[in-house]
């Protein structure tokens, strides 16, 4: 899946201000809009690689703080990079480690230069600052680096919100200084401002004006609600270039991702599939379900009849139940595939539905299929007869 | 995979003590000496059903005492059984429940009509006959169903084994007699008497004299030792028709398998591959090693040159081990993997090796490269050389 030609955004078609799109990488192409399954620490938790792959994925997103504290990036290089440490051959993406140094470290101190802070694995103090996240990025194979940023806390006020923005565009412009060019392999800028119009504007103008191969929009659903993201949304992506890649970090809910296509976003990543997947929350065209809720347990049905996954294709929804009442590892296992199978199979559907130029109908679809809700509970043939031992 | 034919045992070749064999069920056959992997819960844990099959395993065990407290024999009846319930068409052989009752639960009293214990689940009491576990593993839908036996403890005086033996005797023929017989389908007795030769002659002649589908060896791997285990397996086997299967139960270490197959032994089951994978700790041709040990770190060649399970064509020991140091389920998923695959592929080298009448070779090869020991440590190239973030 290799390749040697240059990192490129292809635009082949667009349905209002959606954009069907494909990406070049070193290691592959990928088609927009694209979902990013999330493989913090080497691995999307309770997947193998394969599995990944069947579910469609074509893009992985790995997490630049976690494998650089654990195994560390030189490691990970010694052992052949992340494609191969973790049998990924496809496109990767890395994030730059800035996110989760605010949401997981200990004891962080931000400069001009960079972040001080301490493992939340060991204590051991670490310094992160823009030219070794780039170094990172590039030990562990990236062929999307992300440029490191501070993302600003919600809610801030304008001010707060200004100086971490202009601090983030000091820092993208040492990230471009220092990112190692190679063939396939691009770097990202991220736009913050917070919530305000003017901001993003002059994050945006900062970025455009460095040049980054694809441009991200960082600092969104961090708690400021569906309505608040999508008005930043249009305000945003606007500002962005045509022909290059765009990314909104961390989203998200379907709804929410179907939205931002419908505004022009390329990429998504999230831990929602994966996470829910582990706890028993599944995703279906009718919504979310819990399968530990016991009207599940005598249920011979799947849990989403139009699902291809193995889940739903072999396994009832009793089954499933089952697995999570009995702390069986193969319920997170199965739950996570059918839950990827779901995001992948939603941007299939968008991506197709673009091309064809009927994103609208498509959308209103989904839109009423989730409304119903999930299906009617059917009657347990062994209540009242005494189904224990 | 089904079929209708009577459930049948053909003896394909011998080398000496040893057989090569087929057991038809009416659920598919299964080629002997074979593994058996546990499905304790209806799942082999951390495996999908797939993946079992990945494996080579052609057959697997149930836990009727597990399956009976959780969800119930009735609810698996009623969501189609255990193969519909855990995606496996093929045979499957369920256990009594009596060794679990011994081993897990709580307050037991033992009478000659049966056992009542208490839930480990819930403390709820049950009460289990030969004639309730007939009946629970028939609503499983077992292909072979196991004879409802006292696991008699060891270790244990001559007349504690002889009374023990005599009461699993008059529970056998309680079986045989409850046991409703379908095509396909087998019932197999369960011979005990500890370490008593004249007992277990005496157990043997009983069951015989009795006539079951198949003949199990119960009672051993229970401490007594492998010379201990194999001295009493050359004094019963010869007693067992050789017409039938041979079924050696919860046995064992790689060896333990190999000697009893040397003494005419056909299947095993036991839960060391899955156990030991979920702990890190690998079998290979030259032993089995902890992969959480530190020397595996950087070492970036496979857990075993010679096997084809994804865990070794995929990944470096350096891999496998970041993942139990990480504590991510993808560890023990590949561990389970590979050690099931070590543990099929260790039958079908036995299986070929008695068909071409080499086993005494083939067993010289694989203790000579057991006692190798695993392959020399490699030197970190990152060895003070600063690894850290």
């Amino acid at each position: 899946m290799s390749g040697s030609g240059a990192f490129a955004f292809e635009l082949l078609a667009t349905d209002g201000g959606a954009r069907r799109g494909r990406v070049r990488t070193a290691h592959g192409i990928f088609e927009t809009p694209a979902f990013m399954p999330v493989g913090t620490a080497g691995t999307v938790k309770a997947m193998t690689a394969d599995a990944v792959r069947a579910t469609g994925a074509e893009i992985i997103l790995g997490n630049t703080y976690h494998l650089m504290l654990r195994p560390t990036a030189e490691r990970v290089a010694q052992l052949g990079g992340l494609h191969t440490f973790m049998d990924w051959p496809g496109p990767i993406l890395t994030d730059s480690g800035g996110f989760q140094v605010m949401s997981l470290s200990e004891l962080r101190t931000l400069d001009e230069d960079g972040v001080t802070f301490r493992s939340h694995l060991d204590g051991l103090q670490i310094r992160l600052t823009p030219e070794r996240s780039m170094e990172i990025q590039d030990l562990l194979d990236a062929d999307i680096t992300m440029a490191f940023d501070e993302c600003t806390p919600f809610p801030a006020t304008q001010e707060a919100a200004a100086q971490s923005m202009r601090l983030s565009m000091r820092w993208a412009a040492r990230c471009r200084e220092s990112f190692r060019a190679r063939p396939g392999h691009g770097l990202f800028g991220i736009v913050q401002g917070g919530v305000f119009d003017d901001l993003r504007a002059e994050s945006a103008a900062v970025l455009t004006g460095i040049g980054f191969d694809g441009y991200a929009v960082g600092g969104l659903a961090v708690g400021e609600g569906q309505d608040e993201m999508f008005r930043v949304l249009d305000v945003t992506v606007p500002l962005l270039p045509q022909d290059r890649p765009r990314y909104l970090m961390g989203v998200g809910r379907p709804l929410d991702i179907v939205g931002a296509v419908q505004r022009g976003i390329d990429m998504f990543d999230c831990v929602m599939p994966t996470r829910s997947g582990r706890t028993g929350q599944g995703f279906t065209r009718h919504g979310v379900l819990n399968i530990r809720n016991a009207r599940h347990a005598h249920d011979a049905r799947p849990l989403d009849a139009d699902c291809d996954c193995p889940a739903c294709r072999k396994h009832s929804r009793g089954y499933l139940h089952h697995l999570f009442r009995a702390n069986e590892m193969l319920g997170p296992m199965l739950l996570t595939w059918h839950n990827l199978r779901y995001y992948q199979d939603l941007m299939a559907g968008l991506r197709a539905a673009i091309a064809a130029g009927g994103l609208e109908d498509h959308v209103a679809a989904l839109e009423a299929a989730m409304a119903e809700g999930d299906i009617p509970q059917v009657p347990d043939p062994l209540s009242g007869k005494g189904s224990g031992p």
